[in-house]
């Protein structure tokens, strides 16, 4: 590629942002809630519809079906096998949407799209999706558009990949990936779903934390007791589970499960002097949402706790009556849904048995537990030494006028993993999302910056992918 | 009274019972729910309702407003103030019911009462509120009408005091009772909304126990967080809230707040005695609700679990995600309903403040805790040589066929400590209830025969009661 045939695509995708912005809007209109079993029309929706997108840029593109929700395919030179003449990558992105309670907390409907000012002037793109993983995935598709339109050709193979069910766990995912392997060779992947260091400063993401996320259920009586004539006989599973899930941690924010953190190794010291330098502090981190005091193991840097240590998080309880006033029952049963963050070193599978078996230990007589398995991924180190890494490196730090920051996610993509296993890919983790883009949590936003200089990151990035020797 | 006029009663009784029952099935049909302020209306349809039905039988009736839902006041003589030449009782009752959920677990629509038959073969009528409280307030209902229908007149002098907000804590009938108390005078209170020693044995409750019920919500960030991304740097108000709840109870069953046994004696041996022969056993009180295994306090009779010891229930707990599928956030906040049961000799605002001091002493930073206060009332204990409990104990070992049993109860009916501080009156407790009656939980139920033999009892009670000296 010439840099006058990138400048010209830059040129065509600043002109034709306002266009961008329309096409990311109908795609955050599709309420694509994966989680939601009454949301699953809508997920075929945004997969019709990114297939009619894709197809639009002259892709091969094509909806199929997965165990679960339906999956894209889209390949641009009708093969994409990775055997062209040219570099092949594939792209990874989701179009599920987390779903949207607390629903109130929301300062306008979720699937409703705008642009509005951020308190601090940042221009923003609110809805839910608007980051993760619909605003980021649109970069990539938007930046592949410009290529098009401005040079009427892409300048690599690309086969795009995007499925419907990456906020539960991808379940479906792998096997569908078993099953197409041959037809989703490429040299390398690339996945957009990670974020910036900084609103001014692009990053690469080199590892990802695992993630185990079991549902914890316990039952005692056969219905619901009244507390007045059976307190204090009667087994109560909400203390059973308060009991369990409180003695999770020590004074020291230390996991208390057997065997937790067994092969954890602690940070080379060469890295850890790195990171000290990114001074990631309680001030820039934690302020913004109300906080001040990093709550995991002490002792640790709050980059540590956050990307290299691994964690526990209870990510929601319910049991007997949670309504308006008071009601005085001994529930039948109590649940919890509990993650664990993985690092280097655990093996997803042991820490989920010895999770259970924690927790199995725990259980007095009278009650009976239950579990329910919502994900299971290892974590994941990518290689330093990548070429395509140094190549988006170079492509970024042009777009930004500043050194992309190389560092670990404490976030998890479990199928980069899948990638590895099942394709032989490795993965290049390129995103423009900022700590406070409100993922997960209502009110979710992506920055109009993030989004165009996201694009431009892309058509940059393409470029000197394409220029690399295979 | 003579003993021919009370036979008359009771077999105007038994002829109207079919009468009788689509009385009842009437009150059943309005959704008297009062902890759900969607409710009011049926709240004050309910007032209405039997402020009609009372008047129909010659009461001065009213439905008279509160702070909160209305009550119904309806005297006998037109004066009501018990200095008329009879003996004058004031009788209690309520029609609020408690909410319905978890609504799928009921059998049939809650608010739409029938007579059905019970595994066993007894004949039972379902509906919320077919026992707690409005299947027993219309035992005493139909059996003044009996005494009407059949002899022309009362045989002593009744004011009905029936409130609407029992089942959230009575907040505002102490002070209705303040500001009423010269026309609410009488000679003793009849309070119906307790329970039979078993479906054949009549029972006094001769004790109670005192109810604080508190709310606590932990808040944490101003937000809901992404636990991937600040999982092991960020508060979460799950983990406080499990942490502290695990830590109330120690491995004998003890509650752990400092203070929290203060003041509380053990049973005088002729009591212990006395109860150990009533063998309250797990097969007998624990096995029909799917439980073996005495969960209280390790060294104590089962009927001292439940009646004499205080206790500590959580009654309600949420936080997080608890939909469908799994959601990967810290939420901003989390929240729990606890109650404790309360024995003489423990003062409700000291087991408060000692429950919220130690609560707030394990708040760690970043953290704010709120609490709420649902109810506080003392324990209760009625003196056993009072003149009307002979008297009633002799009409319901009549009516049964067996000799009524005298016993405490574990649940809690704050305004009997409200009768008596405030109007100075004691109290007589006698109810038809069962322990399998499901009362606040799905598919409650009354036994036709509670509902038959209760009406007659209560016409063989007001009998004895008008006979006494004053």
């Amino acid at each position: 590629m010439s840099d006058a045939q990138t400048q010209k695509v830059l040129d065509h995708i600043d002109a034709d942002f306002d266009n961008s912005l329309q096409r990311l809007f109908a795609l955050l209109r599709i309420k694509s809630i994966s989680a939601d079993p009454a949301f699953a029309g809508d997920c075929k929706a945004a997969a019709d519809h990114l297939a009619g997108d894709i197809a639009s840029l002259g892709f091969d593109a094509r909806v199929r079906p997965t165990a679960g929700h339906p999956a894209v395919v889209a390949k641009s030179n009708g093969k994409g096998n990775g055997g062209g003449a040219r570099p092949h990558v594939l792209f990874y992105g989701h179009y599920d949407v987390q779903p949207v309670d607390p629903l109130n907390l929301w300062h306008r409907p979720p699937f409703e799209p705008v642009v509005t000012d951020h308190a601090d002037g940042r221009k923003i793109i609110v809805a839910r999706g608007a980051e993760d993983d619909k605003g980021q995935l649109m970069t990539f598709i938007e930046a592949c558009r410009a290529w098009k339109s401005a040079t009427g050709s892409l300048p690599l193979d690309i086969t795009f990949l995007i499925e419907g069910e990456e906020e539960v766990g991808s379940k479906n995912f792998a096997p569908f990936l078993a099953a197409n392997k041959d037809e989703l060779k490429a040299d390398y992947a690339l996945v957009c779903d990670t974020g910036m260091w900084d609103p001014n400063t692009p990053a690469i993401t080199t590892s990802l934390r695992g993630l185990v996320y079991d549902e914890v259920r316990i039952k005692a009586a056969r219905r619901d007791l009244h507390s007045g004539l059976f307190g204090g006989a009667a087994r109560n599973p909400i203390r059973v589970l308060t009991y369990i899930l409180g003695g999770l941690f020590d004074e020291n924010g230390h996991i208390t499960i057997p065997g937790f953190y067994d092969g954890v190794k602690d940070l080379p010291p060469d890295i850890l002097a790195q990171w000290k330098k990114l001074n990631l502090t309680p001030e820039t981190f934690l302020k913004p949402v109300g906080l001040s005091i990093p709550a995991g193991e002490k002792g640790r840097l709050l980059i540590e706790q956050v990307s290299s240590r691994p964690t526990c998080s209870i990510n929601g309880i319910v049991g007997g009556y949670t309504g308006e006033g008071s009601k005085t029952v001994i529930p039948a049963e109590a649940s919890a849904k509990i993650s664990f963050r993985l690092v280097e070193g655990q093996d997803p599978a042991k820490i989920r048995k010895a999770f259970r078996d924690y927790v199995t230990a725990r259980i007095p007589g009278d009650c009976k537990v239950e579990f329910g398995d919502h994900s299971m991924a290892p974590a994941i180190a990518l290689p330093w030494d990548m070429k395509a890494l140094s190549a988006a490196k170079k492509a970024l730090t042009e777009e930004w006028g500043r050194e992309a920051v190389l560092f670990g996610s404490g976030g998890s993509i479990p199928v980069v993993a899948d990638f590895k296993k099942t394709l032989g890919l490795e993965s290049l983790l390129v995103g423009f999302g900022l700590d406070d883009d409100n993922i997960h949590s209502p009110n979710e936003k992506y920055d109009l910056k993030s989004f165009h200089k996201g694009i431009r990151s892309w058509a940059r990035i393409l470029a000197e992918l394409a220029a690399l020797p295979r």
